[in-house]
Order: C-alpha cells, then sequence, then structure tokens
C-alpha cells in the first residue's frame, strides 16, 4: 500500500526557529524539526513535503496545488494564522483535509493571538506542544494512534 | 521503569457521547473511548485514571487532588472550557501541567465556543481530532512521538 | 391515555420564593408555587416531577437522566440562565424538548439578565407572569389551550 | 360579568402567514390563527379584537386608542420588535398592560432577533410556540390557568 | 451581650493557599489563616462560623441557610467572583450583609479579575491585602475601629 | 519607637460631604471623618497629615512631594478615580504604598464609577463602609488586626 | 414686515402628553403646550404652523413639503430621534434649519435615549426644559433673545 | 415572449433628487431618472412600475403585493436601509428575487451607512454609480449583459 | 422683588473665542459675548457673575462654593464636558441646578464630543446656537419665555 | 475612436472558479468567465486586459502601473477586499478610478466578509450576481446603459 | 537673523524623571535632560523656554499664552496624553504648531497608553528614545536635519 | 571607525510619492528624498542601504536578512503598518532594532491607521514630518543629536 502524501507548510519567520526568541519557541532549528518531521512521517508511512515561505501569495499557490497530489496538509501559518482569509479561502476552495498547527500556546501570549481566521476551515487545530505539534498532526493522519503498533 | 501516572478528566455532558447530537460528536460512546484511551495509556506506558463529572466542584477537587499522585492532566472541560474560571484557577494553582482536549473544532462551531478561559493555563490545546484528541494527548505526555517505535 | 411525563425544574435560589426580594419576586413560597403546578399538571393530564437545586452539575444530571422517563422539561435555570453552558449542553445533547420559564420579565431588570444561553437550545420561552409561567409552559406541553374545554 | 376586553396586535408581515417562510412560521394562515384565537378568546370570557398593520403609526395609533376600550394588549410586534422605541413609547405612555409574543424562538435565529426594544415595558413575553404563543397570552391574561375549570 | 455571629466564606481553590501560585497568594495556609480570622473574632467579640468549597452550589446553599443563624457574611469568592450570578442571587436574596474580601488586588491581574458580579449586592469590597483583607473585614463588622479600644 | 507617618487625601468633592447627596455619601462632616480618622491614627501609632483638594496638580505635587516624609499614603481620588492617569503616574513613580479607599461601594452605582484606573497602581482597595473605608486603611497600615491589643 | 414662517413638529406619543407617564413629561397637554407656543410665536412675530404624527412618513413628508413655505423647523422626533434616518435625511435635504428639542433631559435616561441620529443635521439642540424647550427653540429662531423688548 | 414583470421601489427622500445634497446625489431628477429606467426597460423587454414613498409600511405593503405581479424588485430602501427590519422581512418573506440599489457609494460616507439590515436578503448588491445603479440591476434582471446585442 | 443670582461659568479656552478656529466658534471675542450676556441678564433681572477658567479645579470650587449665593449655573464645560467627572460631581453634591450648554453643535464634530459626562446631572442642554446659547439659557431660567412681554 | 483601455483584477483564488465551492461561486471557470468578459468587453468597445494574482505585492504592482495604460480598474479583491489597506492605498494613490466587484452577496455570508476595506476609495461595488457582477461594471464603464443601442 | 523661539512644555511627573520607574524612563534627572535640550537649542539657533507642570489648567495657559511669543510649541504631555481634551483644544485653538514627544514607546506599554487625544492635532509625534525624542524634535523644528551641517 | 549598517524600507506605495496624493505625501519623489536620505547619512557616518517593496513577504525577508549585515533598521511600513503581524514578528525574531516612521500623522486620519501592528515591538516611532521623518531617524541612530557637531 503506497505512502499518504502530506505537504507541511511552515508560514512566515518559521526559518528563524533555535534563533528567533528561543524563550518562546525553542532552541530547536527548523532543520532538525523537519528532520523529526521527515523521521516521524517514514514511520508513519506517510509521504511528506515540507515548505517554508514568508509570502503569503506563495503559500495560498502551494495550498490550491496540493489537490491531486496531497491528501493532507499541515499548516502553521505562523502570524498570518491571524489575518490572511487568503489562506482560509484556499483551504476552504479545496478539498484537501488540513491541520492548524503551533509551537507555542497561542491562548497565553497576546491577545491578538488567540484569533485564528484560518482555523474554521481546519479539520482540528493542534498549539503548545513546540515542534511535537507538528508530530501529533501526523499521529492524526496516520490514525494509527492505538493501532499503529507491531 | 514505572509508568507516568496521567489523570483523564471528562467534563460536563461527555457521558452523553455516543447519544448526544453524534452529528457533531460522533457515535462512539464513552465506555468506548476510555477503552481506546486505556489502551493506548497501556501501551505507551502510562498509568491512567479517568474520570467524568457534570459537576464543577468535583473537578476542582480533583485538580487539586492531583499533585503527589499523578503527572500530568488531560482535560475536556466540555462547556466548561468557555466560563469555569474555577477550573482555571485550579489548574494555575497546581503543578501539574495539564493539556486540553475537545472532540470538535471549537473554531467552526457558535461564537461562543471559540474563547477558553482554561487553556491559558494549560500547556497546548488539542481539538477537531474526535476522541482521537484525547489519544493525541496521551502522544504528547508519552514524549514518544518519533521515538516509541522500536 | 396515560399521562405526559414533565419534569419541572427549579434553578438556584428559587427555594427562597417568597422570602426573596418579594418586590420582584413576590410573595407565594415554592410550596405553594408547586401545589399550583401539581393542580393544573393534574387537570391537564400531565405526570409531574418537580426538583429543585442550587447546584448546576445536579440540574445537568437530572435532565440527562430524563429521556425514557420525561417527555418534556420546564425549566426556571434562574442565574444560571446567564451563564450554565452546562445545562445548555445537557439540554441540547438530549432529544427531549424544553420550555425556559421566569418568573420576571428579564428584559427590563439588570442588563446581564438579557441573556439567555440557554434559550437557544429551547422550543420557547415564557417570561413575566409570575408562578403562573410555569403554568402557562403547562397549558403549552398540553396543548390543550383551546380543545381543552369540555 | 361582563367580558375582559383584549386587543390583539400583529405586527408587520404576519398577514404573510401561511405562506412566508413556513419552515420558520409554519403553514397555518392569519385566519386560521385569528379564527383560533377568537374561539379561546370566546371560551375564556375575553373580548378580543384583532388587527394587522404594517405601518407602525398604525400601531402606535392602535395602542394610544386602546385606553378605556381594551384592558390588555397581546402584541406581536414582528420585525418591529428590534427598532420601534415609538411603539415601546406607546405602550409605556398607556396604562394598559400588555404581552409580548412570538411565534418563533427568537434566540435560535439571527443575532438582531435577540433583542427587543419592546419588551422592557411589556409585562412578559411568550415566544417560540407558534400561533399558541398568543392563546398562552390570552390564557395569562384569563388568568385561568388552574381555576378556569368548571 | 452576646457575640455577632458571622459566616466566612472561602470559595474555591483558597484551600490551596501557601502552596499555590505564592508569588500572587503568599506562603500562609488556609489553615493558618483562619487561626488568625478565629483569634481576631474572639478579641473583636464576634461568633465565626468558616467555610471553604469549591462547589458553587454548596456556597448558594450556605448563603441560604445562614439568615437567622448568623448576622454578616464575609465572602472570598475567588473564581466565582467573576461569573457566579447564583451567589450574586443568593446575597440578594437574604437579608444579611456580606463584605466581598480578596487576598490580591484584583485590578492589577488579569483583565477578567477587574469584573465582579457579586460586588454589586454586597455592602463593601476588601482587596489587595493578603489574608488582612478577611481581618479588615471583621473590623469592619465589629464597628469598633476607633472605639474598640479600652 | 516613631510614630509611621501617613499621608491621608481626601479627592474632589469630598469637602462637600455632610451635605451632598447624603442618601448615598451619609451625613457625617469631612471634619467630622478627620477627627475620628486623627483618632485612630493617635491610637495605632500612625503620624497622620490629611489633605483635600478638587485640584488633580495638586493631588499630584502632594503624592510627588511624599517620599522621604510619609510611609504610606491613602487615598479617596473622589471623581478622578475614573480617568486621573495623571495621579496614577504620580504613584506608580513614587516608592510609597497607597490605599485607594471610597465611601461608597462603587459597583452598585453608575457604570463609570466601576473602573479606576488608579487602583491598579496601589496595594489595595477598600470600599462601601462609609468613612470606616478610611479607618479600615489605617488598620490595614497599623498592621495590627490582631496584635494591636494591650 | 412679514412674519417668519416656522413649521413646528410633534413626533409619535406625544399626543399623550398631559397622560404619559407625568413624571417625565409632566401634566401640561399638548393643547396647552401648542397655545404657548402660539402665544409666543405671535409675539415674536413667528408665524407657525404645528402638526403631531406618530407616522415617520408623515413626519418625512411634511419636512419635504417645506421648503418655500417654511424658513425654520422645529421638531421633537420623539422616540424617532434614536433610529429614524429618515427623517434626518429629509431635513438634510432640504434647505430648511432645523431645531430638536426635547422636553426631557436625554441624558439621564435610558441609555438608548442619549443618542440622535437627527441632531447631526441640525442646526443646535435643546433639551430638559419641558415643553419651554419649543419655547427656546423660538426664541433662538427670532433672535430676539436681547433686543425683542420695545 | 411577454415581457419580465419588474417592481421599482425608490425609498425615502428620494423623490428629493435634483435638489437634495447635490453634491452627493447629482442633479438629475426623480422624474428623468425613471425616465431613463423606462427607456432602458423597454429596450430590454422588461415590464416596469416605479413607485416611491416615504413610508415603511406602503414599501412593506409594495414588496408583499409583489408576487404573482412581479417576477422581480429592484429597490433603492434609502435611509430604511440601515434599521428597516420591517422591509428585510417582507422581502425574505415573499419569493420574489431583489436588487439593493444605492446611488452613491455607501463604503465612503457615514460609518452608520455602510450597514444594510436589507442586503442579506438580497441577491445583490449595487452601489455608487448614480442613477445608472439602476439601469445596472436592469441589466442584471435582463441577463442581457453580453446576448442582447442584434 | 430681587435678581434670581445666576452664575455662568467659562470652561476651558473659551477664552480664545474670536480667534480660537473661528469657522467653528465664530468670530465674537469672549467679552463681547459677556456683554450680550450681562445685557439680556439686567432685562431679564437676573444678577450674573461670569468666570471664566482652564482649571479643572477651579471650576470645582466654584460650583462648591455656589449654594447660598446663586440659585442658577449655566455652565459651558468646553472640553471638560466629555471627561470631567469632577465638575459632574460638583454639580450632583450641590442643590443648584445648572444648564449646560455649547456653542457649537457638538452632534456634527468628533465623535468624542458627542458624549457629556456632565449633562445628566444637569437640568438641561442647549447646544448649537453660538454664543445666543448662553442667553437661551438664562431665558429657561427667567422662565419669562411667553409671560415676560408687558 | 479608441477603445477604453481597463484592466481587470482577479484576486486571491478565483482561478479555482469551477472547482471551489460551487454552491457558494457556481461552476463556470474562471477562463469561462473571462471568454465572457471578453466578449462583452469588444461589444462595448473596450479594451480589456485581465491578470489573476494570489499575491497582494502583485496586485499592488499591477495597480500602480496602470495610470497611463488603462483608464479604468475592475477589482474582485477576493479575501483582500476584507484585509488589504496595501490595495486600498494603491487605488487611492492613482488616479484611475475603480469598480470593486464580487461573484457573491458579502451581506449573507460570514460576518467579516461584510467589510470591505477596499471600497471606500472606489467608484462603486456590485457584487452577488456571480460572474456577471463583472460585466455589470462593464456596462458601469462604457456608460452605454440606455445608449448603447444601435 | 534672530532665533526661533520654541516652548517645551513637560507634562504631569515629568519631574520626578531619574528617581520614577527608571527602568522605564531612565535614570537622566530632568534638569539634566533640560541641560541637553538647552545645548542643542542653543546649537540649533533655537530660543528655548522650558516649563514642567503637574496641573492640566497651567498647561493649557501656556498654550494659549504662547502665540506671538514662541513659533514652535514641543510638548510631553505625560499622562494628560491619554485624556485632556482641554489641551488639545488650546493647541487646536492656537496658530502655533506642536510635536507631541514622548520618552517610551507607547505601544508596547498599557493599552490605554496607545491612545494620545492630543496627537490628532500636532504636526507630528516621535516616541521611544528617552529624553532623545525632544532633540530630535528640536532637529525636525530646526529644519536643518541634511543641511545644518557646516 | 567603521560606519554603522542601517537598512532603510519603504513599504508598499511609497515608490508612487510625488504623485501619490500630494495634498497628504508632498511632492517629493521617491528617489529625491532617497537623496536626502543617504546626503545625511553619509554625514552622519551611516553606511545604508535602502529598499522599497509592494511585497509583505519581500519585506519580512529583508528583515530575516538584516543580522549580521545590519546594525539598525528604520521602516516606513505603509499600509502593512496596520494589520502585517508576520512583519512584526520578523522585527521581534532579530535582534536588530527598529525604529517606525511615517511621513503623515497618522491619528489625524482615518480612524484605522491609528493603530500600528508593528510599533510594539520597534524602539520608537516617527510621524508626521514628511520624508524628514526618516531623517530624524538617522539622527535617533547615530545618537549625534547633540554631539554631533565638531
Amino acid at each position: 500500500m503506497g505512502k499518504i502524501p502530506v505537504l507541511v507548510i511552515h508560514g512566515p519567520n518559521l526559518n528563524l526557529l533555535g534563533t528567533r526568541e528561543p524563550d518562546i519557541y525553542g532552541t530547536t532549528s527548523l532543520d532538525e524539526i523537519n528532520t523529526s518531521i521527515y523521521d516521524l512521517g517514514k514511520e508513519l508511512g506517510l509521504g511528506l513535503e515540507i515548505i517554508q515561505s514568508n509570502h503569503e501569495g506563495q503559500i495560498i499557490d502551494a495550498v490550491q496545488q496540493a489537490p491531486g497530489v496531497y491528501q493532507w496538509i499541515v499548516i502553521n501559518p505562523g502570524a498570518f494564522t491571524h489575518y490572511s482569509y487568503g489562506i482560509r479561502d484556499a483551504i476552504a476552495g479545496t478539498a484537501i483535509p488540513a491541520i492548524e498547527v503551533h509551537l507555542s500556546n497561542l491562548h497565553n501570549r497576546e491577545e491578538f493571538r488567540r484569533q485564528s481566521v484560518i482555523a474554521p476551515v481546519c479539520v482540528g487545530q493542534i498549539s503548545g506542544f513546540g515542534y511535537k505539534s507538528y508530530l501529533l498532526a501526523l499521529h492524526a493522519i496516520a490514525g494509527n494512534t492505538v493501532e499503529h503498533k507491531g
């Protein structure tokens, strides 16, 4: 049986990880995170593609081109979470289910970070577990939370 | 090495699961969900205790008594999510980290469900994956997202 | 033909009736009101059970246990009207239709009393008629508004 | 003993009943409803006059002319419920008690329908019981909720 | 002359005192605080009863049963301060004057802590003096602020 | 041991006490109140200075000149409570702890009186006890709530 | 020199004056008020026409027909003050200056009465002087505040 | 093939066109506009009826009587746009599709003009093109945007 | 019969009149206005005292000292209109009725100018008539609107 | 006479048309729509250029380069409608008049879609007519609504 | 050529500089700051006058007396920034251009500090550069930002 | 000693300067402004790089690449000021201090321009001085406000 293809999208400023505000975002670099994501993807039988962009338009483009190629999207929209109705419409306008993930717990930061304009069109949201938020999303996709053992 | 003790708290009306608004909450009963939770807990080396209550005071009591007994709390506060500053204070007032989970994606339901007064004092929040939201929380606790194979 | 079983729920502080702020709530005690309710229930062929509680959790419990026992709920949620999403979810999560009643006219009291978080999941709302609000609810259930003569 | 004279006022668009959005308002026409109202009025010893108008000014006029002729007003202000401070002032400015009724449960419809600018000057409000909301109002007036038998 | 009977109510999570967020609430345990309260009560000629509960319903029950037994209530509603209209109604519905106390200064904490739904029905409010807020309330009751000497 | 020097500041319109809206503020004049304050201060070993001003600038000046002279400030900011960020900054900018007092219970008066822009920079707030609010503040300063006896 | 023609418009429910809520609006009837208005108009050399209507449309019509006939409008829009953008547009759409008058002081009544949607397009507003608000408007028009003597 | 019957409704103050605030609404009179509307209607094969009213009730009446006579309504609700839930309900309660038109661009005028309570129940909205907004609505109805040539 | 003593208070920046923003406030200087006020006062039998201050505290002082000296206050609070709860309390705290006047029509200027925190404690408000707003206030006081002829 | 050059801009996600949420946006693809637009443009003597972009920056660039090339812009800003002050400033900063069009009726969709930050700087807005909204915009530009016949 | 006369106004509590909250405002005293201001003023050819006041009225007075004496005002309104419409009106009412300066960056402090009621009537605003905010204002006045070199 | 390297970023639409709304932004072109910036930079010993972009993503990219190359950023975010949390996060995520500048005084323009989502993470903000806002920022960086002579 083939792998489930998944597109992982890192939004703006996530390429700064490891250097950016480490008290909030930790000291792990994006490359190290991606390695963890790829590793778990391989284990769970997922075919992963990972991209990062600081450009809203590029993320919209990527979401639009996903249908027919990927079955799921895992997206950390970064700051776009709070205002990009464009990304929201792109996700709503395609048939691919998406999971919104966040490194930090948005609920105990600035007030404006509590609103996600994208979450309403996603399957679910995982936040607060550092880079493991991504890994949990992969588990959610693989569905093999209990059953994936042996 | 001993098991990590975890207290799983189901809030009000979750005992109705399987019969309550199945288009929103699915048809799996709470007993079936608990079985899945116990199963994954066993696999992940977690020592689970699961309780359900419709009484805010009982949940506050339970949270208070957790220190020294449990290392983590997984809580689906149900409707208390939106107004129980009492549960919030109980979690903040103990040293046990908590994960807030929700069956449904709160962001595409009624407006009032978008606000959690409890999430700001939790480690993180997982919502939208049906009963698997609980399972993902267990994964987050076990930390064995990649490494648990082998 | 058997009686229609109806559960009447008095919320918090309604046991104070007759003594509590009589200029707002009148001088009739809860016992006297219950007698009137039972009397009309008997006349209208309703099988009534009446409970009162100051505990949100007990009211949630009561609502949950109603299916299969009662066909209707008449509820005066008292102060819970304005914040108990827990009771709201309990009513929405069962298949029993409910009628929200209030002794006083909520619209000419404090601002916060104008919002009911429970009414949206009820069949209807009756307020402002003193204890007769309950009686009108029984009429609504009996359906014998015109036809009950003869 | 003479009949209690009551003025029943149907506000704007209620003449469309039976054809207008039947999923919300039902399929009973206004004439059929009026027949039910007259029938119950007769039985309860009420002297009913029923009017309908799409004109706010006509409703204000009718309310003003009620004193000395009617002892109660039953009013379904329709859409005027939400903005006619003019009708509100007319009711407040006369000594006749009024009951506000609504066919549908305003609390589970559009947000703007939850606010009544008229209810604060009424005795009470009955909503959600279809045309039977009017009938319950008559019961409330007749006072014969328990005692009206034999 | 007999003692003035006073009911002191500690709301939710106050039993955690001494362990809970000591930077906000100090390191004195509830037992130690109660000892101070009893000591001052004795000195001031007050007959004190002290209870603590995490259950809103139990606090409502306690308030309701106070008339005829106590002449004053001193209440720290904890988190219930911000949403329990049920406790508010219980206090308003009895004839016993109440004083709301808080350990911390609510005005320099989270935004939601600035609103008290209970204070409007109390005689007064004392906040920010740690456990001495309770003691000041006793002074206020005893009335012996100047005159109690000699 | 020397006296603890305390500056008591009466804000605008408090010089009207005894004549101003006696149903809200009582019939005791400011002079009588000051006598009570001085008396208790003497008893408690406090060195009191009392001033009153209708001028925001004078109050700011007084607060600024307090360091090195007084160890505590007791302030009833009157109407300045609700808008004088200038007084707020003066208190925050000095190292002297302040207690905000109010004669009436601000929570059951006009909506605008519920907000204090000054309280966030004070140690605590006492309101609702008439002129005894000042006396309680002195007790709070003296610390001799239990221990001040013999 | 001819008289200055002025149209005086009484809005909804002002025909109830003398009977309507006399504690707010006084006991003088509209006829008596009109006599006072006519009398002062005559003295001040104004040619008055006075109308009253409960119908927003009639008031709009009247305002529209004023140009070429009247040089000023004095209008008490009653409850229309708060929502009739239609009357506002009529006044703005004609070249006749208007003065808005109110019997009562809108600022110490219900919150909704503080907003006038009509005042922004008027020359000025006079409120709180009972029927003398109209008379002051006539003085304002006549301009003879000082000079109108001998 | 017969003409498509269309009812064009001009709301309040539109009869002032040409004289009313020409910098906002232009200098063309309503008669001239109606001629343009009739002319285009004839060309497009529409059977037009045009009415104007300053009375909300008359507009509600007209909308109610449209079914069976007209297939479309073109309505410029004027100031009623912003508060007439009565007209909204009339349009929603009939089966005739409606188009809301405005002469000016509501988005660059007063804040209150940005909200239309009527647009949600219309097919679409055209604003900002002067009287040509009506003409565009006719094109939309005729559907002959491209194809109506030849 | 003696003159009615009246205190006229000009608030901040009114001393700039004639030079300050003449398109809003006109070209008449404060001295010229005061002459007009004195002239009308003399004619109407009023004993006028006029003061101007840019200091909120001085205005509060002046209001406080008015009782026993003046029977009325006419006050243009200038910018203090919008935030001086101190002046509000001074007026409320004395027994002298006050009239709030404004040169310009506050309703068609900046949003913040529409709120008066002082008007709720005044008898009435007159705005929009330039310096004649003061003169109309004198007429209101003299009461001789109709009767002062002859 | 030469053609009027017009730039038509399709904003983000409009390239999904025909596949994206067809119940909202219809089943016509963007290519088909563009064909209709070109056809009508040819007929009406307009010289059309059509672009689509998911990138806000590209749309700003395009608007900036329009002056001197195009005389009109027709823009469907898609999701950028609700937050792109950048596009707003670009349109305001050029001298080319723009028309905002929308396929769906924004007023009966999610709340956030009701606000356009771009419309205030456009000539007008057309929404709700599917792809024909574009065609109506071309008619508006051509001006040949009535006169374009033979 | 003479010096450009400039009035520098320090608002409330700025005299505390060097002692007040040094983590926010730095450790430089107001005297030291004034020396820096004078020094730069001399270098730039400005004739400086510097005042400080905690009294709103004194600042209004100073602003009013500036015309004819000073050509520019540099003002740090301190806490008055957020509520003194009186100072705002004084600046707007004179012809002297003003620059608002702040030591700290108002945007990352308390929410209430983000609003300036004075800035709208100033030429510009400079904040966040400590005492150098004043110096930058002098540069802005001197205009010799580039050109002032040799 | 080497030059201090500074990156100057012009946000969207600033390339239109000189042509765009000259009454707001002046008639100086961006090239002319840049020349002034370069000239002052040279004089002050700053090593300047200047870029302009209409693309949010490009600005984020530029900010991210600044560390190690530049010591300061001067940014005029244009319309992005009001919604680009992406740029905000980029600035916060790097260690380079930034100064936000604006040509116009944002406080006397549209309401939405008063909020900057970027300023909270900047050192300071300078607005209202036309292109000289940039020059003042350079002075602030050079620190040579007083000392830069000689």
